[in-house]
């Protein structure tokens, strides 16, 4: 195990109906003058902004709205909410939505604070203050509820770019299974994979003896492998629901990747994929993360064998190792094809002659870059080929 | 799954050496004149406490020192650690030592800012505000490096109470793996045990649906399982040493616990045992937890199938599911004796005749107690007649 720091101060308010608390949580962490921040339409015709506003109303505290974040959320907007929030005299920021949401408001919160252009800060400049961040998540899947993370695409040249800082955290976050109730199938199914994804970046490692993690990793996979088919037949079980919501910020929050070297390559490899097409982020990983796995599995067998037979109830077999690393992540590929996810470039709406594209936008040029197996361009544009022309 | 608020705030500082470092966080987190509270004089001998004498030093961090805090700390100390935090006008406190150092810091911490006496808030006067509390851990056990609890003696009439509050989170905790290797293996042994039973009192649980913090338990479970053994052979295996140090705090800042009743009956039950006998609260969990699954397992026989199947590797029975329970059961107690636990009164070091007084002591008289199982003082004195009796 590898030396470490570990800080979530997040407050997490988890429950039914708990996004009517949102005010006196506002009014806990110091907010006094909020700019709600959402996605589209849908959040206003469910009733959850009347909601927000409501409970804001009755704890006092004033607030602005700004509305039209978009999946992969653009620059553009955060320019505007910056200048709102400074032109407003905004001193806290509430996100009501999704991964989208959230690291819009984040990107605002720091942009506020930061003398000169916000880009800079997605551009490697690291981020010392930001102003606090509140949460009312729509939908499980980004962990941006309980992580110092955002990720926004620049709309000039479509560039996709992450940055993370602990100023960044949101000081409470409100998860209301019963919000994502009303989510279409596809979305529910995207959120699960980007869940899955997020700790498959953290178990594949070569740093050895990190047995709490791996099990702690192992944990969340075992529910989503449990609990996603479930809502995927019932969108309205709301124990299924709760259960998946839960793992999104345990599987972020990054309680389950201590220790230990982490990859982020598919991640990586699947922003190309969504900057491009526009596609939903989970959607780009169900095809590219089996893909990843099939082009290092022989990196280390052994660790495939455990998520095979661990995760995925593989039976070992001791003669003849590889074949149960191949069965896991022949698996994981079924399970993704079972709750809808696409499986391969066709499905996803993403086209074999673009791969050139994608890997010159990727720019890494001759350097290699992942924890896990250092990847150049050449292994790159390899995974983008196994991902294209994947099947069952 | 139950409504819950999940608040872990705490900065965890996890590696070889960064004991260090802890001058920097007591200046990150406002510390400027520090009471540095320890134990016997292990602490002194190893050089531990040179090294945070002078880590405060390069800081610049003011400090006065008060050791002398014993297993089951007492309520003494306590008073002579609020008056002299008073005199010499402390604002933080640097816990350096185990669990009890740490119990001692935090009812210091609460007593100094609360106008009357401090076991009030023993007693159930809610604690809403206390002094900042820094720790350096010297034992994998009790987990309160990352909790707002703290357990007190009262030295008269030997009542041990416990008390629980978010303003008793320390700032800042600084594991290192390496401080740990010096314990005996008893004592090793009587942390791992205390860390096992942090998980079963909250898996032991009526909730139904709550999959994610199932498998988060039972993550920790099979570490404690795969890596306690380890230490007891080789007391110097670092990785080893750090799977359990952070399994111990995983296993009660409650990441595998909200969501879920919890029972914490063998925490009671154990208490008296301590307090009576002065022996190590994990050396009387070894003796209890058994008993108390012996006692409770037919009320949720699949629950204990669960347990012995994924943690202990039983083969399931399905055709008597009971048997498969109390293997489960059985493999747990083995297990203990393994280490080098204690399994019965006489091996504690306690006596049967005693029951009546511990029964008395523990006190609930007419009423009932526990998540898990509602127990009476009649089947307190059956869990502690079976516990006096255990055999392997």
């Amino acid at each position: 195990m590898e030396s470490f720091n570990f800080y979530s101060p997040t407050e997490f308010v988890f429950g039914k109906g708990r996004e009517n608390e949102c005010g006196r949580y506002v009014k806990k962490y110091g907010g006094t003058r909020v700019l709600i921040h959402f996605g589209g339409g849908s959040a206003e015709r469910s009733g959850l902004l009347g909601k927000v506003r409501r409970s804001l109303e009755e704890s006092g505290v004033d607030f602005v709205e700004l509305g039209g974040v978009q999946p992969n959320p653009r620059d553009s907007l955060v320019y505007k909410g910056i200048e709102l929030c400074r032109s407003e005299g905004i001193d806290m920021i509430l996100a009501v939505g999704g991964g989208s949401v959230i690291d819009s408001a984040k990107a605002i919160a720091a942009g506020v604070l930061y003398d000169g252009d916000f880009w800079d800060l997605y551009e490697g400049r690291p981020i010392e203050r930001a102003l606090p961040v509140g949460v009312v998540l729509t939908i499980a899947a980004a962990g941006s509820e309980g992580s110092g993370d955002s990720v926004i695409t620049k709309e000039e040249g479509l560039l996709k770019r992450g940055t993370g800082s602990d100023a960044l955290r949101p000081r409470f976050s409100v998860l209301d299974p019963e919000l994502t109730q009303t989510l279409p199938a596809y979305q529910t199914a995207c959120g699960a994979t980007d869940i899955m994804a997020h700790v498959f970046e953290r178990y594949f490692t070569n740093t050895r003896e990190v047995e709490i993690t791996d099990r702690l990793c192992e944990a969340v996979l075992m529910t989503m492998v449990k609990e996603t088919p479930r809502v995927i037949a019932d969108p309205d079980d709301y124990q299924a629901r709760a259960n998946i919501m839960w793992a999104g910020m345990v599987a972020h929050n990054n309680i389950v990747g201590v220790g230990r070297e982490q990859d982020w390559n598919s991640h990586g490899i699947e922003h190309e994929l969504s900057a491009l097409y526009d596609c939903a982020h989970g959607a780009g990983l169900a095809v590219i993360m089996p893909a990843w796995m099939e082009f290092v599995y022989k990196h280390d067998v052994m660790r495939f064998c455990q998520m095979a037979t661990r995760v995925f109830g593989v039976m070992m077999d001791f003669e003849d190792p590889e074949k149960t690393a191949v069965e896991g992540i022949r698996r994981f590929r079924l399970f993704l094809h079972s709750i809808g996810m696409p499986i391969n470039f066709a499905e996803l709406g993403a086209k074999e002659e673009d791969i050139p594209v994608l890997v010159e936008k990727f720019g890494i040029g001759d350097s290699r870059t992942g924890g896990f197996v250092h990847l150049s361009a050449k292994d790159i544009t390899e995974i983008y080929n196994i991902a294209a022309k994947a099947e069952l």
